[in-house]
């Protein structure tokens, strides 16, 4: 089985899930939480959290409660991530808050997260022990209190000239990466890692979780926006910082600089402005540079899945697939 | 010691285990969390924990990282309820929202969410059995979620005509009671309370908690501006469902219901229209009825608190205080 056949039968499980599980009234309410988890997605995290129980010696059924609720967090903060930026597209449809208002999406987004806790806890019918349930919760919240953070600095370097490849490098940890190392640590937390192994698992998730967003910043300029359901552009439009603008405005000359802060953060720019500007960061070696840093990241990655007490063979050489997915996406 | 001193006691503790929990960079993000925070506010739901868990047999210090976990919540929603509501005062201070902005405002709320459920957790490290750690942060997530559902169902009755007596006093037990009942439920069930009486602390709880929102509802028109810190008409002029509004429409005749409804939701209209609207909702009967079923819910709630078994004699007057401080407060 390929990484992609895998994450379809995980999505499988964890959809029905999901639609067992949150539902209720008013209908709008309802409606609006569940139209981002209807549009799609690569449902990363819940196929995470599934191999790692897996690769622990555990069955994917038992996780499934816990990888739902992985799921719900993330598409719970692309809803409020969306009235922040002000996107009106995401995984080709328009966001929440365009179709249902921002009052409704604000607590449409609410909503999911509470029912991700509330879903998590259902780990103890699955023959979980409570303590290990208490502690995929608490770091469930823990994990969701750091993308918030992550969240907060995203915005105050919105504001910001001077914002550092490492202040940068400490926020996608924070706004990215903790989620997906909470996907594969709970996985093995849920299905009885060991200590040291819920250790490697956590270095595992962290490491893709940050190549992921550098793909991510990479795709944002360079990538084809068909593929991706939203606008290219749109962090150059609303003048974010990324590892590619960080590093092209440090290492450009003057002139060329001056060109590419001409266009950030302008929402008026035309199409062959922001080209324009895209093709003087690449000159400037950000593009190569991120490569490099995220191969380097799934190195690690795959360093640290070596170390782990393997117990099922398939599992790790998806996770494996996994790990070099997360570079060679297109989406 | 009456209700308000031991209030002050539990204030105390939890105010202090939020502060030494709930901290961290950006330090905006974290000063925007806990801005309601310091501003003041009852400690209702973290007093109604540490008395029910005494109640019970057990000890205030127990259920601490509840009750925190209580009111963290209670203030990520208002956060939010205000982004929603457009209300810029709280506790006598500039809602979040206007100091922050709103991204830093739902970011804000966001984070405290995540910080309750993790605070939840740490009942693990006071002794609590770990299988009820799990029983108690679904239950703070599941009320999360039915407070969402309320939320959402006020904001749908904005803009209906017809919201009978029946649908609102169902959004109330959701948008409020709910977690008043989950704080009772939650005090006992740390602190090793039977199934039958994890019953009858969820009746107490829930009944006061509507009580409560009724109260509200009278103070909301009939209140006085100073002792609540937030203008007083805002319900008339934000066009809001309340108890005393749709019971007057039902009651007055055409002419007068008339007036009542051009004064609703209109921003602009005068402190003279507003209280000639609410002397009309006073004639129609809706302010006497409004009292009596308040107090109706504190005597089931007095009843059901009653087939108890106490274990503490004090902490089952304070709740019976408590219970009837609910409908006479004045702020």
């Amino acid at each position: 089985m390929r990484i992609g056949e895998y994450a379809r039968h995980v999505a499988g499980m964890v959809d029905s899930y999901i639609y067992s599980f949150v539902k209720g009234r008013p209908a709008e309410l309802y409606e609006a939480s569940l139209h981002l988890v209807k549009a799609g997605g690569k449902r990363l995290r819940p196929t995470i959290a599934a191999l790692t129980c897996r690769l622990v010696g555990g069955c994917e059924d038992t996780v499934i409660p816990a990888a739902s609720a992985l799921e719900l967090i993330h598409v719970f903060t692309l809803i409020h991530d969306d009235i922040m930026d002000r996107d009106d597209m995401r995984r080709g449809v328009p966001t929440v808050h365009v179709v249902w208002g921002e009052p409704m999406a604000i607590t449409a987004g609410d909503l999911l997260f509470a029912k991700a806790l509330e879903s998590a806890a259902g780990l103890a019918e699955r023959g979980v022990d409570a303590s290990r349930v208490v502690e995929v919760m608490r770091r469930l919240a823990k994990a969701t209190a750091i993308v918030a953070e992550g969240q907060a600095l995203d915005m105050l370097f919105e504001k910001r000239e001077d914002v550092s490849i490492e202040e940068y490098m400490d926020m996608i940890r924070r706004k990215t990466g903790a989620l997906i190392e909470a996907s594969s640590t709970i996985g093995g937390l849920a299905c009885g890692a060991s200590r040291g192994d819920v250790e490697r698992l956590s270095a595992y998730g962290m490491n893709i979780g940050v190549a992921f967003q550098i793909q991510d910043d990479i795709l944002g300029i360079y990538g084809s926006e068909e593929r991706l359901g939203k606008p290219v552009y749109s962090d150059l439009r609303e003048g974010k910082k990324t590892l590619l603008t960080i590093y092209a405005l440090k290492h450009l000359d003057e002139d060329r600089a001056q060109h590419v802060r001409r266009v950030l953060g302008r929402r008026d720019a035309s199409r062959s402005e922001y080209e324009a500007a895209a093709e003087l960061i690449r000159e400037s070696g950000a593009l190569d540079y991120a490569r490099r840093l995220a191969k380097s990241l799934v190195e690690e990655a795959l360093s640290s899945l070596r170390g782990i007490n393997v117990r099922d063979e398939e599992a790790f050489k998806l996770l494996e697939e996994l790990a070099l997915f997360v570079v060679e996406r297109e989406h």
